[in-house]
């Protein structure tokens, strides 16, 4: 944990990737997070994957260092507690994280009325509140088709769940935003960031759009072919499988020198009357021509061979490995400093992430477990709410909180 | 634009898709955000798609609302310039993104020489610094194995660079955030964004590496099931291919009532002992099962006959449509009033996207277009380099800046 956002006291009612995504990096830097949710778990609790024991380590995965307090949400008192959670007190409090509806008992609305200066941001599906997930958001703008094999028609979704996490940290960019915002003019805000406003401007800020406006129909797909440049998977005579990429005229000479096609590239530029270092676009034209000669080249060497080679010219590729082998690569976990040895509320020890950013001249903190579900709420309820014990030893024998 | 971030003026030495981003995403929300590159166009300047006049939309998406600044950087005068520009002045000055070098001309330690309370954001491929980028990082964890159809062992890369965009929004939120620090501490830092960490935390935080680390090995692919719950795509009688997915038990109750297979459903429970409608797991486990079910339900339906149960009930589902239908459906780009008509720098007038996010209470101001390379580099060393007009003409004729 990192101490940018110290001081700043989130609450986050919500359940799934986007929502607590944003609460989870606003924890890991420095934020303290408190998560409500209602007794027994929200639709969440229990998603997959799962640990041996039934716990969910997708819900101890995103909920890293938050504070987790269990409500009766569908009793009005419990309602009650929620909405003056979500408007916390405190010079930086009063920040809500939330996916519930736009209308409902958690509306802006209503909230604002408990503290004027809230700031609200909230996940939403489809911006016209409608119901909306990743995948359906995903498969209303194409990518599905362009995905794949160019010999398979049928539709691809991605595994990531990309538009959920892109909201995810867009929102938390915007908390901070207003803010900032706040600080400079005392006021609060609501910030809606609906998954498909997301897709939607995301697609336009690549060009995706206008490219589709000018074509009138969406790009094709083209396999692992990167669009414009020149990449592609390729397999090695040891039948390794590798991504090699060259988009600047660096990657693009430092690539052919490594696997010995200077020549015959050459030869294939005088043969065509066109220059490919200068222009990734050619690359990507007449890439039909250019892959025979890459396959070939592949095919006479082992990745052993290789791997050297293009390390020392600084090429951009790498091999096609599977998670596990993932698991035992330095750069990426078995060494990297981002993760700790954590024991979390499965009871498995694992090593977990902090931020995902770097801060040379700041210590990393700890990375904090994942909480029990219900394991700060009388300590929120007290110091946040300022109930009494008697209060709150009440709220337990009725059940609204656990 | 918003105003949210009014008064802080950002300076972004950046290519490609991910830093980028980020300094788009602050202008949106009102930051003045100072483009520079190389005289001619960075690496990413002339990447496809491309206008029928070679102009790259790609470039003016990505770079909207922001200054264009042209200069010489493998000079030593124009790098003396850049340097200024990344220690920019003002009080909420000083806020550099970059993909450039941790160790080059535009290091922390050398901009923090001329302004102490600098923060830099970098964004970079590998946390040690070597060449990577979105396609070869997505190969080393494992996505591209785990995605397509089951009967197809080719890895398939993703389409939307999800890394890159997932970087630069994150890069964004850490911009902020440590303004928000410096706020209260007056200390500025760098702040280093890899590729790399982003994808390892990621798939640490969704709970895929747990799961990897007690299976022995990554999940295997599974075509479009959404895994743990039940979702995948359907053809109805009259060739349309949907998304259906239902994760909350009352999305999977719902989904049975619009389809009719409330009793079809409730026999296959009773025959296997379970209860679909608590356990997501158990729909995701007994999936061979349901679907035939499913597929019968479709493929006796047309669309029309679907659509309304499907909404009337709350179903969460979408039909695969390419981008040329999406550009059509109001919900996304039609009637939605994140989009403007603007002119671009091609020549094209098109839609484009303010800020992915809705404010209610705050008013959408309109959305600029990209800067022409080089627009406002007159009145960016005049006005925040104080430079007097004989100076910049002198480095106008030296080829410095253009």
């Amino acid at each position: 944990m990192y101490d940018l956002l110290k001081g700043l006291r989130v609450v986050e009612g919500a359940a799934f990737v986007a929502a607590p995504t944003c609460g989870l990096y606003l924890a890991q830097m420095g934020a303290e997070v408190i998560r409500f949710d209602n007794i027994g778990g929200g639709p969440d609790f229990h998603r997959w994957p799962l640990a041996d024991n039934g716990m969910s380590l997708y819900w101890e995965g995103l909920n890293k260092g938050k504070k987790s307090v269990a409500i009766d949400l569908t009793s009005p008192k419990g309602r009650e507690i929620a909405q003056a959670l979500a408007a916390s007190p405190g010079a930086d409090g009063g920040l809500f994280v939330t996916n519930f509806p736009v209308d409902g008992f958690l509306s802006y609305e209503t909230l604002k009325t408990l503290r004027a200066d809230l700031i609200c941001v909230r996940v939403m599906g489809w911006a016209d509140g409608s119901q909306g997930m990743d995948y359906t958001i995903n498969s209303a703008i194409g990518l599905p088709q362009m995905t794949g094999p160019v010999d398979d028609p049928r539709p691809v979704n991605h595994v990531l769940a990309a538009w959920d996490l892109l909201t995810g940290a867009y929102c938390a960019f915007t908390l901070v935003s207003a803010l900032l915002a706040r600080h400079r003019t005392g006021e609060g805000r609501e910030i809606r960031a609906p998954l498909s406003d997301i897709a939607a401007t995301t697609l336009a800020n690549l060009g995706f759009t206008a490219e589709t406006m000018l074509a009138g129909r969406q790009r094709p797909r083209m396999g692992n072919d990167v669009y414009g440049a020149f990449g592609r998977d390729f397999v090695t005579r040891d039948g390794q499988t590798l991504m090699l990429l060259a988009i600047t005229p660096r990657q693009w000479s430092k690539a052919l020198e490594a696997l010995g096609l200077k020549e015959a590239v050459a030869a294939l530029e005088a043969e065509l009357g066109v220059s490919f270092a200068t222009d990734e676009g050619l690359r990507f034209t007449h890439r039909a021509r250019l892959y025979p000669l890459f396959e070939q080249a592949f095919a006479g060497k082992d990745l052993a061979e290789i791997a050297p080679a293009f390390d020392a010219g600084g090429v951009t590729w790498g091999t096609y490995q599977p998670l596990e082998a993932a698991l035992n690569d330095p750069r990426l976990f078995k060494d990297n400093p981002v993760f700790q040895d954590v024991r979390h509320p499965s009871g498995l020890t694992y090593p977990a992430p902090g931020a995902a950013a770097t801060i040379p001249q700041d210590a990393r903190g700890p990375v904090a477990p994942a909480p029990r579900l219900g394991q700060h709420t009388d300590e929120v309820l007290a110091e946040i709410l300022g109930l009494s014990a008697a209060e709150i030893g009440k709220l337990h024998d009725q059940a609204v909180v656990a």
